[in-house]
């Protein structure tokens, strides 16, 4: 590996409705600390610590949650928590990111981007591949992307396909990416998962300063042209932001940048790795008892099975009774009841939620006339 | 009909556990507002008013609810709240109200046992056949029980099987009780409804104070010399009961009194009545939507059918997604989530609920050592 420094940027947004009621807007699921004790948010920074200083790691997220960021992560400068002004999509962030880098540490530093609310079911592993993604990123001018080696026919992720392999001298193996694709349906998946040449998109990805600003360059002007206005000392990081961020695209990394580049290499690897999109998919990382039911906090069950069942702190008293395959979150202020089937439409029934608010609120209104 | 009072004792007990978490041992089923507005206590009252005047109705209730019950009953004198100290099922509360109305109108008097928490669906034709009732019990020494003409072959209530026909000179139609059963299975009260001789059993009587004065004496000499010491105007009646309820048998008036007893008729009617046992049957008595929901408070829906979803007042906001044939109930502090059929056993889980936090209460005791 050259002499440079390594720099780790995690993106922190999140609209807090996948993990509705525990996660809201202001607390959306990366602050969630149900699973593992510790927030996911904390856990991301956490298993960098030893191989990323502190001072090496930025946070990106939304204005309204830089003060709970901080909070949540006391070990960080508070300089690296970076608010975005408006909602804009990874591409922006990763953009902002790289000028942040380039401005502390120049175009031969490198950086990660990684996620704040996934879970790493095996951190050693997952440490040992990012160090050498590290190693290969800045020995090259490829952008590597953490690929992950699917392990079933998952439906609820992006895959890579992979080409030849590169050798970059490190323990991890790398292949050269050949095109990403979208979600697939279930025949497709498993044809990915049969052929062996195709991992998971984690969303994590690791890049010299100068490779990105190049493929910035080719991929948006418009994003590389913040990226400059980031890495200016003379310019104030938050006034650039404030400027700039309500005329970008909302359009992600991945479009912006990565289906468009062709120097991109994908690690290999199986560190546990779950994006834990819904309620149905996080009692695979939750304890369960006897009949599978996921029980956390003031839960009483009887002839129940298959069922998560939660009740946060400031939760109420559950009972539940004679029910199978049911997600049961509480907090003082929201219920869920739902199929476990049906939890990737929770987004429709919190929309028809404010609807109903807004119809209630629009009466009152009324009456008050 | 004799000259005469009419008086009307409303029996106000319950535990609170079949409706909860909306009912609680601090606010029982006849306190909830759920079926129609007014709570069932209230409405108890209320459908008395021009029958009976205010000064002649009494509560029996316990202890803890007197208050509760005064100011849901601010039309009736304080004094008519009648205090158990403590539980001893309806007998207690029937001989203690016989010796209140001996005590003030003599044993002439007539007296209507009631019932707090029931829901009668024609009010009107309630009050013909309670105002025949009270005239067939002034004219004659018979206990009246006021049946209900069964329309399903219901197993939730008792039954009473009748006889021959008796001429009280009312538009009310008598019979002469056989004998009081027990609720029956399925077969046995379909039996029961074609046969057309048996009415369910509302737990309603009406009788003149001399002759529940010698039912009581032939079936509880201590219930009889309660009755008496209530009377006598010399004495306090809460003295008398403090003394004496904590020796007094638990025990039902059905019991102690109405299968031992030879002189009991039975008028006949259907008012509408129903005791709402669970929460299943309650959404007989609540608007339903085109999926047969009944939905109440800050609910929202989406693909969900036969289901009960409510949050009270102080409640939580509460998404139901994707189910069916459940019973969800949520206060501020508790939440209920049942399959509709197994709503019976609401009991047990909540003895689970109370296990569990005993337990979790003898853990901390131990921790803080």
């Amino acid at each position: 590996m050259k002499r440079t420094t390594f720099h780790a940027v995690i993106l922190s947004g999140g609209s807090g409705e996948r993990f509705w009621p525990l996660s809201t807007p202001d607390r959306p699921k990366q602050f969630l600390s149900v699973f593992g004790g510790k927030s996911l948010l904390r856990q991301s920074v956490d298993r960098l610590l030893g191989l990323v200083p502190p001072e090496r790691i930025l946070v990106v997220t939304a204005s309204a949650l830089v003060a709970a960021t901080r909070r949540e992560l006391p070990m960080l400068p508070r300089a690296n928590v970076i608010a975005e002004p408006c909602r804009r999509d990874t591409a922006a962030a990763v953009a902002t990111a790289c000028g942040v880098v380039e401005r502390r540490a120049g175009e031969g530093a490198v950086a990660a981007i990684l996620t704040a609310d996934h879970i790493m079911g095996d951190v050693k592993a997952f440490r040992c591949v990012l160090a050498d993604a590290a190693r290969a990123a800045a020995d090259s001018d490829d952008i590597v992307t953490m690929g992950v080696t699917p392990d079933y026919p998952a439906t609820g992720f992006g895959y890579i396909q992979m080409g030849e392999k590169v050798d970059t001298g490190t323990a991890t193996s790398f292949r050269r990416a050949r095109r990403f694709v979208e979600k697939p349906d279930a025949p497709t998946a498993k044809r990915y998962l049969a052929s062996g040449g195709y991992a998971w998109n984690a969303g994590m990805f690791v890049w010299k300063v100068s490779t990105m600003k190049a493929a910035l360059a080719k991929g948006s002007p418009e994003l590389a042209s913040l990226e400059s206005a980031v890495a200016d000392p003379r310019r104030a990081v938050a006034k650039v932001l404030s400027e700039r961020y309500p005329g970008l695209p909302r359009i992600s990394i991945d479009y912006a940048v990565m289906e468009k580049a062709s120097n991109i290499i994908v690690s290999e690897g199986d560190f546990g790795w779950d994006d834990v999109g819904t309620w149905s998919s996080a009692d695979r990382h939750l304890a369960t008892d006897a009949r599978h039911n996921v029980l956390k906090g003031d839960v009483a069950v009887l002839d129940v099975a298959d069922t998560v069942a939660i009740s946060d702190a400031s939760g109420p008293k559950v009972a539940v009774l004679g029910v199978n395959n049911l997600v049961i979150v509480a907090t003082g202020q929201s219920v869920l009841v739902a199929d476990k089937s049906r939890v990737q439409d929770l987004k429709k029934v919190l929309a028809v939620m404010s609807q109903e608010h807004g119809a209630k609120k629009e009466k009152k209104g009324r009456r008050g006339k």
